[in-house]
């Protein structure tokens, strides 16, 4: 279908920019929503399309200031719901387009990509300038060796335990069950690093007792593993996060628990334990449902009322318990969320998921609630389940296909591997149909990741390519959401998939690359004090070939990004759609070049695969 | 971005050529889910892509059966749970491809246009061949003058009762109170007119005792009014209907009800009253919640366990009551739906649509729910709420916007009117972007209707022409799910908005047009008799210029269904997306013109303004 040059101008995001005043908001509130229109437009009319308590309604728009290429319209709406979604009516001679977050069309869209507010939504306010830290604690450092696990100390899943010397290779032979000895001290003695590097938020996989090394067996959600130094230990991890003004984030498992946890010991002797309907038993006590099948990983059964009251229904529930001091973390990594709650005829995921959102934030408003979701999380993210999901489909998966043509797909022991690389176009569609149907506030805390313990590392995943490493990077950086960097990324550390990427942090600073370290630094740098990165709109500007261009735009700052993932030139990139005008000049961050918008683009220079980031003056 | 011409002749849909055995599905069963692909396709691979209890499956599909044209894929799933989404990965040496009901994509979409199955869903049988004839009963028959409304026989909102006589015209002062005196008995005598016509189930808008005309403003629930009968000629009414095996759908209002029901005059009168908490008051006795501000129609309340218990919860619960014996219907039409149980903070739309669903169904597996919704409804119809929803905005609008650019903004007193044409290709956009989020089964049961007392009549909205006319007849019988023919339509009745869309119904036979009558009953012989047009799958191969063209297809049987809305050249219809070889004939439907496919494409006879259909021989 034709779609007129001027449709390309047409924007509207959830940044301070378009909204009056800008978000949080609370029920009732009155919002003036703006929206930005080339003076070019045919548009005889303009109305905002809100359906309070699901009906219809068309606010008119005002035009409001001109510029010589911009027409702003602005008009004002209540929010009656806790979630208002929106979109645009824009009347021509020629027919009516509407706006939604997937863009301009002429044909009604659905309500599923409507933009959205929220009204009495407690985020945590502190997310959106978070850069978090990932860590693995058995391989990030040894603190205290006299904690450490030793060879034969127990028996996991019937193996003895096996000590190994720090820096040596994990086996996969031996996964789960080998210890180097890092500990919670260790964190702890290693905070001014991660505050000089510019981390302000650490993710901790799971810390609570648990046989394996890597503590996704709960064995018990009240108790710091010995091995990591105890409660104590972490009591003494925040204090001093706390010094250095560092989040502190938590990881769990509700939706299975180690086999050893005396939950399910206690259910396995008595089927009239307490604890019996904690799980489903398909013939007690040696069938019983289980995480895919792991018969050491027993599923949770959340049509338990009594499941139900000590994850989080009770007042002393566990994942109240860390919220308070002298622990207070600062939020919950929920691992597997995508499962949780769901067995088959019964699928209570959206409803434990609200209720546990409840009891989260009863306890503390300020704790953020990320979910591990590796594949459509959209529908937990709609303001009353998670904040927000560690975003692999919508950003860590497509950005990677698209650079190198990454897959998960042997990493799982899938049957193909597609090495394409992704069609930018490609790329394009799939950033903004997950964005498209999620509340902005919510896409700004997304958790944008390029690797983790469950994928090979990212200097892995670029075939040791430097420069597609700082593609993919200063993607991650400048992406709507925060980003998360996982431990030893910054240095150069490499390794496939489990248990390779979860090798020992070097601390030997010779080994490390430190070029790639002052890169991160001066990145997480512009993060941190950019209003553009962490609040600001975004706007999807180039998606050909292989370049991929947008905008981040605050009220006080605007940010153009280029990312080339091949030694083919940049086109020049078409600035129309941002209603700037010829003669308006960007300077290259951490550089001096200028160019300037002449004839409706910016011509880059070449540069082969880089990343580049332009401030406008 | 570039699609290889193979992506086009990629298709499933929810028909029985697809999935074996065919719909519908008990929980724990084992589908057999089958792919057309194009023998020219470069697939190596073909996966159905499932998400049990939330984790991402890909189960291996392997060749099945291959023509010159075709390869067929297929792979065995089991639906785990109440609602599976699917859909295909197709991996090709230069990347893989997603199809789900959106089509083929290289990015992953998001899970919302997955394929849908239902397991363990009560849909109503019936309801695929059934075709509707929509009557609003002042104005349909008078059978029984002595129940007539006599002039000032009382008021209603304090003005005087009026009568008319058959045939004057509606006047728009007197809306709500003037009386032509149809009823239901008048109904059950012209029966076998309908039957004649074809018809074969019957919905009736509301007939509970209320003091309009239309009847929106209930006085009581469990009372038909007198004026149209009382309960005894309702019961008479279900006896002639299942002589004529004719099915009976009634119209309720639960979203309010009107301000002479004896639960708000109780309610009003006494704040202890035991229905005052089934209405919201703002400040009683007089400000109270009600619809749209109509202070006639107060809003129910559904925070309120009473009024639950009254309309579905309770054993003699009102939607339950009429699915009895005597009356024993066959389905309800939920007024206002997209409102129901929704008012600010509190949103229970969802919670007591499942409710109410789950009581209609215990009464009767066989009752067809829909649901009133001029809007997106599609989160209603997922299987678990709603049958099907009035199919406003997925059928009805896109297509009279194509057509004549139709727009409902004048009939609502908005402030503008958009009669531009629908570009084609954004009727097939919105076709299938509301067929795409919906299971199929759903789809096959969406109510299709033309215009309805809430609209102007379609012989007016296609400005007397009976060429546009019969267009939109034929898209109306050939498009998945059920039609339903608006009262009088069928013998040329005109009129605009409400009230001039309810007029009399002419029962004298000369003022009919018998062309028009003699098209309606051809066409409806047919979709009663055509396996394709019920329960075939749905693809769509052109939408371009003034044409579109789709193909209806079951087992046995092969439909194409070309529009033409101008007096334009009809392209050639591409047949290659089909997989049908050259050589293969169609003979026109009602006609003995046939049609070849030569070189990949069918020419038509080119005939101005028409819609035909054609029989793949």
């Amino acid at each position: 279908m034709h779609y007129p040059t001027w449709t390309s101008a047409v924007h509207h995001d959830g940044s301070a920019l378009y909204l009056q005043p800008s978000q949080p908001y609370h029920l009732g509130q009155q919002v003036t929503v703006r929206l930005r229109t080339p003076l070019a437009a045919p548009i005889t009319q303009a109305f905002i399309r809100i359906c309070p308590d699901g009906e219809q309604t068309f606010v008119a728009m005002q035009p409001a200031e001109r510029t010589e290429t911009i027409q702003w319209w602005q008009g004002q709406i209540t929010l009656s719901m806790p979630r208002t979604g929106y979109r645009f009516w824009l009347m021509t001679e020629q027919g009516g387009w509407w706006l939604s977050a997937a863009g301009m069309q002429r044909s009604t869209p659905t309500d599923a990509t409507d933009f959205k507010l929220l009204a009495d939504y407690h985020a945590p306010t502190w997310v959106h300038s978070a850069v978090f830290y990932q860590i693995f604690p058995d391989r990030f450092c040894d603190g205290e060796p006299s904690n450490n696990v030793v060879d034969g100390e127990y028996t996991v899943y019937g193996k003895p335990t096996i000590a190994r010397q720090w820096g040596e290779a994990p086996q996969k032979a031996t996964g789960g069950i080998e210890f180097f000895g890092g500990d919670l001290q260790g964190i702890s003695q290693k905070l001014d690093y991660l505050a000089q590097l510019g981390i302000n938020a650490l993710y901790l996989t799971p810390i609570f007792t648990a046989p394996s090394n890597h503590k996704y067996d709960t064995a018990d959600y009240l108790q710091i593993d010995q091995h990591f130094g105890g409660e104590a230990a972490l009591a003494e991890l925040r204090q001093a996060t706390q010094r250095y003004q560092m989040k502190l984030m938590l990881d769990i498992v509700l939706n299975h628990c180690g086999y050893t946890h005396h939950w399910f010991t206690a259910a396995q002797a008595d089927t009239n334990a307490p604890t019996a309907d904690y799980f489903s038993w398909k013939q007690h006590p040696n069938e019983y449902e289980s995480w895919l099948g792991h018969r050491s990983l027993p599923k949770l059964n959340y049509t338990s009322h009594g499941l139900r009251q000590a994850i989080y229904g009770s007042e002393q529930a566990i994942v109240r318990h860390w919220l308070r001091q002298p622990y207070a973390i600062d939020g919950w990594r929920i691992d597997v969320a995508n499962m949780l709650a769901r067995q088959g005829s019964s699928q209570l995921g959206h409803k434990i998921g609200r209720a546990l959102r409840r009891a989260v934030k009863a306890e503390s408003p300020e704790a953020y609630l990320l979910g591990e979701h590796f594949y459509d999380g959209t529908n937990h993210l709609q303001g009353d389940e998670l904040d927000a999901s560690m975003n692999y489909r919508g950003f860590t998966f497509p950005t990677l296909q698209w650079l190198v043509g990454f897959d998960m797909a042997s990493v799982w022991n899938l049957v193909w591997e597609d090495r394409a690389l992704l069609p930018t176009e490609a790329l394009g569609e799939q950033w903004l149909a997950f964005l498209a149907v999620i509340p902005w506030q919510v896409a700004l805390q997304q958790f944008n990741l390029l690797d983790s313990h469950d994928t090979p590392r990212l200097l892995t995943i670029v075939g040791g390519d430097l420069s597609l490493h700082h593609v993919a990077v200063t993607l991650q950086m400048t992406f709507p959401g925060v980003p998360c960097i996982y431990y030893g990324d910054e240095v150069g550390m490499q390794g496939g998939g489990d248990p390779e990427c979860r090798g020992c942090m070097p601390w030997d600073a010779q080994v490390w690359d430190h070029d790639l370290l002052a890169f991160y630094r001066s990145l997480i740098g512009l993060r941190r004090s950019s209003s553009a990165l962490s609040v600001g709109g975004f706007q999807l500007l180039l998606a050909e070939g292989d370049t991929v261009a947008f905008m981040r735009r605050s009220a006080d700052e605007c940010l153009l990004i280029v990312a080339q993932r091949a030694a083919t030139s940049i086109p020049p990139i078409p600035m129309f759609a941002t209603g700037l005008t010829d003669g308006t000049s960007f300077i290259k961050v951490a550089g001096t070049t200028k160019i300037t918008i002449q004839a409706g683009v910016l011509v880059l220079p070449q540069t082969g695969i880089s990343a580049s980031i332009w401030q406008m003056q």
